[in-house]
């Protein structure tokens, strides 16, 4: 790897995707970020990751709108539907689902390495302390990453494939708190909560609260 | 299979995916069609896409705007190209490749289908008299299908499998036509240009031009 390749890295604006963008900079990559409007309820968290590419010198920071086909699908785009409170694990996939999302997410990415040159798509997919999503296990990574090969021209002619890079995929939370502390993350720039209130203030009380909390009383250290 | 059950059919308003729509409808699927509007210059197949599924009754049609994150990666989508003509054939992979795009209609058809208990997904992919896209290849399409039951719910699951279904795959072009006409397409109603004139005059000489003349002249019809 030269110091000037280029890596899309997928960034929502949570702990787990500023972490990703610290760990590809660490690689010494040149970050094009990459970030999604689809209706989500938390878009407060695109506000976050715009925050977060301006500070750890992003060299771009896309928002892509998302015309999801069917909102109905997840509690995330559902204005209707209400995100399951203190349930973690209680579902082996919880209603905040949103159907294909790293599919889509990852098919973004793609369309704009490949122009751009970059081989390398960062996720901050985790399957250890995670919502159960399907599209966070390894075997979904590994089978987008043949499929992306198989889909472009790099891969068909290239000698140097696409990667699908999750660096946190076996981490627990404690361990990705700590690798984000170790990287130097201002941890009050990232938000992880699916309901937020006013000014972007966290439930405290969903999946995604409850892990992030888990990970910083594991780490020993409080979030800011 | 029963008689009501749902397929998305990816419908571009070209011969193939109207042949496509027509052999879903053959098969007894209740059709929810969906296009893209990326940005393509031969954005007048939308209109045609939308003649197609209300002439074949389709349930629902759906015209997605696809925030692509670089138009410059293809001539089909980038208004300071030009479009290969009498060209066909001279590239491996022409210029109006636009990167990960069956990637990503596919992706969204996957979105779509999950919570319309689709599990069919019909898309009109040809790699016989094809331009030489990558992502138009069988193998292209078995890897998608792979990841696309790994990163659902409903592939996770389910007993019944999401199932890309390119019905053209291994036709020529005159196959092709000749099918269309068993099924009673209306061969006027379809574009195949990349780069039609006022009115959607289709040009003649870009690569989808001279496939289209190639299969009604092998067929020994005329077109409409």
């Amino acid at each position: 790897m030269t110091a000037s390749a280029r890596a899309v890295v997928l960034l929502s604006g949570g702990l787990d995707s500023a972490t990703c963008l610290l760990v590809a900079r660490s690689e010494g990559f040149e970050v094009h970020a990459l970030s999604f409007d689809y209706g989500q309820r938390h878009r407060v968290e695109l506000e976050r990751a715009a925050a977060l590419a301006r500070r750890y010198g992003a060299a771009d920071h896309r928002i892509l709108r998302l015309d999801l086909p069917a909102r109905s699908g997840s509690a995330l785009t559902d204005p209707g539907a209400a995100i399951p409170k203190n349930a973690l694990g209680r579902e082996a996939i919880p209603a905040t689902y949103v159907p294909a999302r790293n599919t889509l997410f990852l098919a973004h990415a793609l369309a704009w390495a490949e122009p751009l040159g970059a081989r390398d798509i960062f996720l901050g997919a985790n399957a250890l302390d995670y919502s159960g999503y399907p599209d966070c296990r390894p075997e979904f990574l590994e089978a987008f990453e043949r499929t992306a090969n198989l889909a472009t021209k790099a891969g068909v002619e290239g000698s140097s494939p696409f990667r699908i890079r999750a660096p946190l995929l076996r981490l627990t939370k404690k361990e990705i708190v700590l690798l984000a502390r170790k990287l130097g993350l201002d941890f009050a720039l990232t938000i992880s909560c699916y309901d937020p209130g006013p000014g972007g203030a966290p439930c405290g009380a969903c999946d995604s609260c409850l892990l992030r909390a888990r990970g910083f009383r594991e780490a020993g250290l409080a979030d800011p």
